[in-house]
């Protein structure tokens, strides 16, 4: 069984926007000294951080941003994929060198039906050019999002050509038996499995998998990390039911505009509700909703004060 | 019927790349010059121009070089379509202020499913961003890729919203009826509507289309400019026939591999045959099935030595 090096559970960190669109910092750093102090780890620029609906610079500045704030470097796995090679280096070429944990790197996903051979040119390529022993890649596996997907045999190869650097993935593909056999074939070497949200956490845990990357990470941190911290003792089952009443909850809206509606209502920081485009926030009637379901079902952002910061 | 203001036929140009996988600056000169003596119109920064393997400052200097190089601004429409609203603005904003007939923009498309109320504000947000009269928008409508439609009811939207400036949209969905149907609702006040492929040129003509913008268009550009010019005289059909024969050569193997693995065996300049990942060159046996059936079927570029540069 893989023992896990890193935080059981990753949040991919929401990135707040001014009522300009602009990356809104103080708020970006709050939330990621609540989300460690809840025992996350930091998977900034992810699907639900609106990553790639952020420039390279924006990106490059926001990473600066965090670590000159304080937060610990090896607490972060920034997401690094882009469909330009040349992105990818960069963005990777710069977390690395910020003595970031890992990286997380989407496939390039414009191109669909790409082979095998040119997702690994794409991976080779990056490693190739940061050329940094530090360098750690969590392969990103999202094909109902990217529509790139990320095999099996493609995984075997690159583990062959790069032991050490490439550590890891996050399984989104909501595929039990995809994750399963991730972990069989390839957990044994140290290859870390993340299922890619909570609903996958006990099985991914008792599988020999090391934990979750998921969304709502941001916004019911304490309990995910909790049940992924006791997915041993006595009432795991029950955790894991209450994890996945909570997701319910959210996954009704559109996901990322409904945890920055929720975030918005508890922090009451109304930045939290602004998205970019494609995104659209939640409306009044959703926003409604949203906080009458939430409530009744008991919910609450710990220490809730310091998202107000 | 829509009198087309602008060339007929696009191509959207390839990008050549040095043995480092950098921009190849002078064939990429050389093949614009070339495909203008054709009379085809510069789409550069299409999807077969693997514009979105290339970064942001690339692009830029890309086009800066074209226009240093002394191409005609007026006849080029760079894709400057980004899931960045910021990359987009940027690079609509430069390609508009070097006096560019068009812009070709793809949608938002990391994100999938997401509805037209987030796209609108995406390509209003470029409109109010770039601020120019000048600007005139090519919608890119590549559900194949993109995965992420750009419906009927979008386009009525930004036409209401922004005449004048939403100009047009290349429909390349493969969906003969609803390259018809954009015609029919769209064309009457102006708005140019461009095949996807000269599979659909005829069609697309006679239904009072403004022509194509197609992948061929750098391999075959003279008889497409030739089956555009004389679509109403006798032998239209003849002519038709004879450009889907071609390209049903090319589009046995992966299209951009192939035009580039074709412009290669013709110009004798082995630098078109680079790619870069995630796509892959064909390899030496493709590339001979390749051109012995180009050489069966008389395949030739006009006027070769040009590209020779």
């Amino acid at each position: 069984m893989t023992t896990p090096i890193l935080p059981g559970v990753y949040s991919p960190v929401m990135t707040p926007f001014t009522r300009d669109a602009e990356p809104a910092v103080p708020q970006f750093v709050s939330l990621c000294r609540w989300l460690r102090r809840c025992g996350v780890g930091l998977a900034v620029f992810g699907t639900n951080s609106e990553a790639n609906s952020l420039t390279v610079s924006e990106r490059l500045d926001l990473l600066d941003a965090l670590i000159g704030a304080g937060i610990e470097p090896a607490s972060l796995m920034p997401g690094t994929g882009s469909c330009a090679v040349g992105d990818a280096v960069q963005l990777t070429r710069h977390a690395t060198r910020h003595g970031c944990g890992g990286v997380l790197m989407l496939p390039p996903f414009y191109y669909k039906g790409v082979g095998d051979e040119g997702l690994f040119r794409y991976y080779a390529r990056v490693i190739e050019a940061v050329a940094d022993d530090r360098l750690r890649i969590f392969l990103y596996h999202i094909p109902p999002v990217s529509q790139v997907p990320i095999s099996l045999p493609l995984i075997e190869r690159l583990l062959r050509e790069f032991p050490g650097t490439v550590a890891g993935v996050k399984d989104s593909s909501g595929d039990w038996a995809n994750t399963a056999a991730m972990i069989e074939r390839f957990g044994p070497q140290g290859f870390l499995v993340y299922a890619g949200s909570e609903t996958f956490l006990q099985r991914t845990l008792e599988a020999g998998g090391a934990g979750c990357i998921t969304a709502t990470g941001n916004v019911n941190p304490a309990a995910i990390v909790d049940a992924c911290r006791r997915w041993r003792e006595p009432g795991a089952q029950a955790r894991q039911a209450s994890l996945d009443a909570t997701r319910a909850i959210f996954q009704k809206y559109s996901m990322i505009p409904a945890m920055k509606a929720a975030m918005a209502w508890k922090s009451g920081d109304g930045t939290w509700r602004s998205v970019r485009p494609p995104l659209v926030e939640l409306d009044g009637g959703q926003c409604r909703l949203l906080e009458d379901e939430l409530a009744a079902a008991g919910f609450e952002l710990p220490d809730v004060d310091a998202l107000r910061a």
